[in-house]
């Protein structure tokens, strides 16, 4: 196997993929494996939990398996495959950029994650610095602005009212203080209700003001083409792991101006250009004023290339096929249970809004964990339940005062009434439309005859009763 | 392939490696990658930078194969493969507090390296903490306590000087604080001359006075077990890439008092238990007290599985079987260049000192990048030149004016005298003997003969010129 050997892997394009009607558009791996269920038998398991984390595509896989030979310690490295890992690990940042959209002199960093990202936005935020939120966020935007004056924005009910409420706090504020740094933080596509925002008009209205805004497209990237320069967004950030390449990844890509001036996010090696003790014992240090400042440590160059290759295999396959086939999965499910009234699917912008294949819902009579639990065991449906990290979110959502926790035991939700948690199905390029037609006749099964199982709560779980 | 391969899978114990003598101990990725030499054909890779970043142990490898396909989100995720990957991650948390020897109620934070974890533990410090560090330090161990009050302590020139200097230090702390917290934080390897420091006796000097200390095992546990207990340290930290496990997770693991009371190092869901509006507008958030609290966002689950996989992997070839091989190819490269006066090692402890397989040296007449460029393009062999995200040490150790640049235009060392920089050559449990005899033949070559192409620096890299 020879050092060259790799290039011509990493060259072969992504298959013709002309995926016959029913299939994924990009194969996944685990595609093959079944699971048990309590009723007996095994089924080709549905991970229907793309929302929370998506499996590895097997072209993001071949090309990790590919390059693991030729790993190699980046940066001073002076062996070959130190140099290639260097090239490599570059070149994924580029290959980043481009699938973003970045404009000339915009920086990507590798993070870890999305939620890694923002925390590192808000490390270099400029001195009072006031941020603003929506409530109906995910935690990872939610939290982050430690150090920052925010303002949280009431959950709204339509696009147009989430860009009248932001322009109406960004004019109060600019009444107040007119000159003060601000940051806008905003959902691509919320990870409850799939809810597409109006992230163009959300951005006018932050720079209209003087503000800057961030994306966060954990939810989005995965789904349709994200470009810096179309939406005019100031920052983006987003996961490897929700983009088809788990293996501990994430980007924050955008203007180089506070990333540069602020504390490097990480201090070490690899951030710190120059190290020397002073004078009177102390230390002074340099750091660099590319991404690397906020990159300290050894970089994880698979976690990048893997990320790198799945952006190209999704540019590839075309964004305008994944929604297409998105789509129709969506139909299925709104179309398959629109005659089940019991079950009430979850949107701020209303059932027929824009959004990507993230759809949250409660049954009456049933709390979502007994429900999540009952699709698992007895159809080996993989689904999520809970708050899903968007407490207020869901407080919004469901009203009364819902819980992430588990128990199946607990009262299911009233007819019509409060919840005391959802239940989330989400899917993407790599899911079959089996699983989702397999994901709306289980429901149907499970709301018109019940669980055929009994299920226990055991260490805050809703399990199947194996005792009996 | 069912669920129930991968337990099967996972169960098979590493191979009886009985290595023939020359073999390594555990075999490692990328074995069998030949890369070409400038002065024509191809030769294996010698990877011989281990102390930067090692190659995965192909039992790493397998393991993250065989889990790949079953791979799924984790935590609330109510699918088989949802639960298994929880599992998958909470096992790989008791897998390496077990490697670590932990005590009760310890705790072991997955990070993303050992940077990252130092930084944590940075963020956790008491409020007037004082940091004592010696100035030999890595970056990573110099660089992150920011918002402490930090003791810089001299270079050393024996483990039993280190010992004194530390408590001098803290005697001196006690006198004018003798309550206020302290941490120490030291290396157990050097990452430059792979000496090992007393650990146990500076974690002595530091509880003696009250102060607290935590191991930088990044260069250690390769090489050696680590022991929580038997060092009697609080915190310990290293990285699954040094550690054949290069996935992108790293480690802080100890005690969980300062953790606990500190604020979350990363904001988002997974350390949040609960978030709620407050009546006047903002947000209440209850942070969970597990380890879950400084590890927010989706886990790199892939990368715990993959350091869980290394730790047992090294703890059943055992560590005895480890030391001796890494041991032969330590003599293998001080005998074998013994009798090359041109080459000169670094050392703070004595040539002769206990250490890893690590060893940093300068050549008379060569700068550090330029030698480096020739022992990869001539012979095959990665090593690492420059200053090794170690300044000050380098300083010490080199005198006169080092620097970090990479040009092999710049003068080389004068005979005993200064030089801008150094050479590294490090291996491990997957190094074979022929790796390091090869570079033992090449340096007294290079030495005796000079190289046999030209170099020029290209991008700030010395490389060959094969405009020639």
């Amino acid at each position: 196997m020879s050092v060259s050997t790799l290039a011509a892997v990493s060259a072969v394009p992504v298959a013709d993929v002309v995926a016959p009607s029913g299939c994924a558009p990009l194969p996944v791996l685990g595609r093959d494996v079944t699971v048990p269920l309590v009723t007996g038998g095994e089924v080709a398991y549905a991970a229907l939990d793309y929302a929370a984390s998506a499996p590895a595509l097997q072209r993001v896989w071949d090309d990790v398996a590919a390059y693991a030979p030729y790993y190699g310690s980046v940066h001073r490295g002076a062996g070959h495959l130190s140099q290639l890992s260097t090239e490599l690990f570059e070149n994924a940042r580029r290959t980043v950029a481009g699938f973003l959209d970045c404009r000339d002199g915009d920086q990507v960093v590798f993070t870890r994650s999305t939620t890694d990202s923002l925390n590192l936005l808000a490390a270099a935020l400029p001195d009072d610095c006031q941020v603003f939120v929506f409530e109906t966020e995910h935690h990872a935007a939610l939290l982050p602005w430690r150090g920052a004056r925010v303002t949280f924005l009431d959950a709204p009910d339509s696009p147009e009212q989430a860009v009248r409420a932001l322009e109406h706090a960004l004019a109060a504020l600019a009444a107040r203080d007119p000159h003060g740094p601000a940051l806008v933080c905003v959902t691509g596509a919320s990870n409850v209700t799939g809810e597409l925002w109006p992230v163009r008009e959300l951005a006018a209205a932050a720079h209209a003001h003087g503000a800057r805004i961030v994306l966060d497209a954990a939810q989005l990237a995965p789904h349709h083409a994200v470009s810096l320069r179309e939406l005019d967004v100031d920052w983006v950030a987003f996961s490897g792991h929700k983009l088809y390449a788990p293996f501990g990844a994430g980007v924050l890509a955008g203007r180089a101006d506070w990333l540069r001036e602020a504390e490097p996010y990480l201090a070490g090696g690899g951030a710190s250009r120059k190290v020397a003790r002073r004078e009177d014992g102390g230390v002074d240090v340099q750091w660099h004023d590319s991404a690397a400042r906020h990159e300290a440590g050894s970089p994880n160059v698979i976690g990048a290339y893997a990320l790198a290759s799945a952006c190209t295999a999704l540019a590839e396959a075309g964004f305008g096929t994944l929604a297409a086939h998105e789509e129709r999965l969506i139909r299925t499910v709104r179309d398959g249970l629109a005659d089940v009234p019991e079950v009430r699917f979850l949107s701020l912008f209303g059932d027929d809004a824009p959004r990507v294949g993230v759809l949250s819902f409660v049954v009456d009579g049933w709390n979502g964990s007994h429900f999540a639990a009952a699709l698992s065991a007895e159809y080996g449906i993989g689904v999520r339940d809970g708050l899903f990290c968007a407490h207020p979110l869901l407080r919004a959502l469901l009203g009364g005062d819902p819980r992430d926790g588990g128990e199946c035991g607990a009262p299911g939700a009233a007819p019509g009434g409060p919840a005391l948690d959802a239940i989330r199905v989400s899917f993407g390029a790599g899911t079959p439309d089996e699983h989702v037609e397999r994901f709306v006749r289980a429901v149907r099964e499970l709301v018109r005859g019940g669980a055929r199982w009994s299920y226990r709560t055991v260490d805050g779980r809703c399990v199947p009763d194996t005792s009996a």
